[in-house]
């Protein structure tokens, strides 16, 4: 078991929220070691903080355990949960915030984590991040094994990861997921579900997204004449619409949600 | 003494300030270990800093080193101090950004470091993070004994904390310390001082804030109606005003240092 | 081979980009350290990014690894670099964004890295901070030798540093390079450009910025008089024009590339 402990929030960095949990981990297991993923998950927006965590996981070393803490249900009945998936673990609230993992782990066990003796007492109402999730992420740390924190099970919550249909022969519908950093605009499309336009001299095609047609798929960002707005390759494995030095977000007007239509030939 | 070092300062994150101090504490230390609080404290905001270090440091193992820097009296006569208060230390400017650990705390020894020779030459005037608390607290994690550093001063600074009044056998006033990431209103009124509203079924009683009247106490934020703001105990042990998945500082257009006051029966 | 390594990026702190890189580079080598420097460089700004790593990397130690990652020619034939310039180690895009660096330092040794053996397959067109600078950063921090990763050039991309002019005998002629957290506004006039200025007692002097005088220097923040803008010596060695408790660049109204002219006299 690794020591190596990734965080996913949406507790922003300006509390001393992340912080107090290094703290709470650290006197349990002074050896753990942190890599912050994202604290600027949208407020409450459990499909975010699922989308980023599962862009990430697969870039860390094999056991890496990652605490992914977007908890609009804090104090409620909504469950702690400890997952194993493929070979990383995963301390999170039981709300759908490891959809993506799921889908992409054939190999998945969820355990509700009810064994309060690795909590922090008393335990709060409104921030299980420091008094249940960090706890049991540091003893898991220390090699207390998954079966000690609680029993398995099967009714986790999951949502639909939202795929792209191809709604007609020539047509693709499928969605904005997330707005990076530099306006990029990441859908939910691979190249598994457009192959026609992914490959070295893709055939004639439109992608309709707000009130703009886009016509030209391009290799690098710098490839992108000034202003114009592109399709690319993303690093995700993703259709991305983009921008050279520029915000394609900005440009369009659109954000996450928005409409894509793909339409071939 | 553990190589555990906090950092909590209104540097930001986009200027390489932070980075630089761990720089030079590393050259010193190289097996010093950082957990950042927070650097989006308040720009200049002293209290703001004190609020933030004192929320925080008891959730970390003893002998953990506390840097606190939020000094707008930087260059000028102001001592740099080293307090040992409860297991822990810190390493601050005196202007009271520690007065909260102060007041929490039973044991506190302050010196004032005057030891030059443990300063990073030549000592500028404008960052003193850099050249002098940063090598202190370097210094402090490999081992060097307080002493060393200066002698003990007992005139240290120390603001007062703002305590809540019960203005009236029924009226108890207090005020908003703090907005956190979420909107929530952080209070300065604990358990303690309004204890006939945190029992199991509490009397009736209304809390005015701004231009309104909240009169419901509930366990966990979820279960708040949708934008209504309510009361709650936070996580901190104060009276917190809060909204489910909303910002109770937006729906109330109040921030820190908003009068409280609550009226019981 | 020291396996401390920092990261300067444009990539925010909002996506998991920058987590990322250190999964890539901690599955290399786990023994490996990381400081942050700045993820807030300007989208693009290869200058505020040449900037930023030239502040900060001299308070490291000898043979830390500086990751330096400002690439919007990400996937075109910009090269990737491994330079080292005195005692550090520093992996970046051959665009000028080392240029402050190559300046400072007298021995400048810059590879052509090349070898593909040491990235991230597949290697993708849009995040090489994952698939080639983490991986060969990682390496690199492991012991791997520097003439392993490729040939060295001496055609590396180096824009011109701006330095500040004598106009005339009385006038130094600058800009304003860095506005900082606090809106200092960080100019590119050292003391050994206008010696007259800073001297214990220096003659009298007017700096001209926007469209405001400056007249006085001070020793410290705190010795400026309420709203008043001053000039001081800045902790990186450069004039500055601050002000106490406030933000000189929105007093001012400059940021970024405006004019400062020195009139001796």
């Amino acid at each position: 078991m690794s020591a190596l402990i990734t965080l996913t929030t949406d507790f922003g960095l300006a509390d001393h929220f992340v912080g107090t949990m290094k703290g709470v981990i650290l006197g349990i297991n002074p050896s753990a070691q942190f890599v912050d993923l994202s604290h600027h998950v949208n407020p409450f927006d459990v499909f975010d903080g699922a989308l980023t965590i599962a862009l990430a996981y697969r870039y860390f070393p094999s056991h890496t355990i990652h605490l992914v803490i977007v908890d609009p249900g804090v104090g409620s009945s909504r469950r702690p949960i400890l997952a194993r998936a493929g070979e990383h673990s995963f301390v999170a609230p039981d709300n759908g915030v490891l959809s993506f993992v799921y889908e992409r782990e054939e190999s998945v066990e969820v355990r509700h984590v009810a064994v309060d003796h690795y909590f922090l007492k008393p335990v709060s109402n409104t921030f299980h991040g420091r008094d249940i999730f960090a706890p049991v992420a540091g003893w898991l740390s220390k090699g207390v094994e998954a079966e000690k924190f609680g029993e398995t099970i099967t009714d986790y919550v999951k949502f639909a990861v939202p795929k792209p249909q191809r709604i007609s022969a020539q047509t693709i519908q499928g969605m904005v997921i997330k707005v990076d950093q530099f306006g990029n605009l990441i859908t939910n499309i691979s190249p598994a579900d457009a192959p026609e336009i992914f490959t070295a001299s893709p055939s004639q095609f439109a992608i309709a997204v707000g009130q703009q047609q886009i016509a030209r798929m391009i290799d690098s960002y710098s490839a992108g004449e000034p202003s114009e707005v592109f399709a690319i390759l993303g690093s995700s494995g993703f259709l991305e619409l983009g921008q050279n030095r520029g915000s394609a977000a900005k440009t369009l007007q659109v954000g996450r949600g928005a409409e894509v239509k793909v339409a071939l030939g």
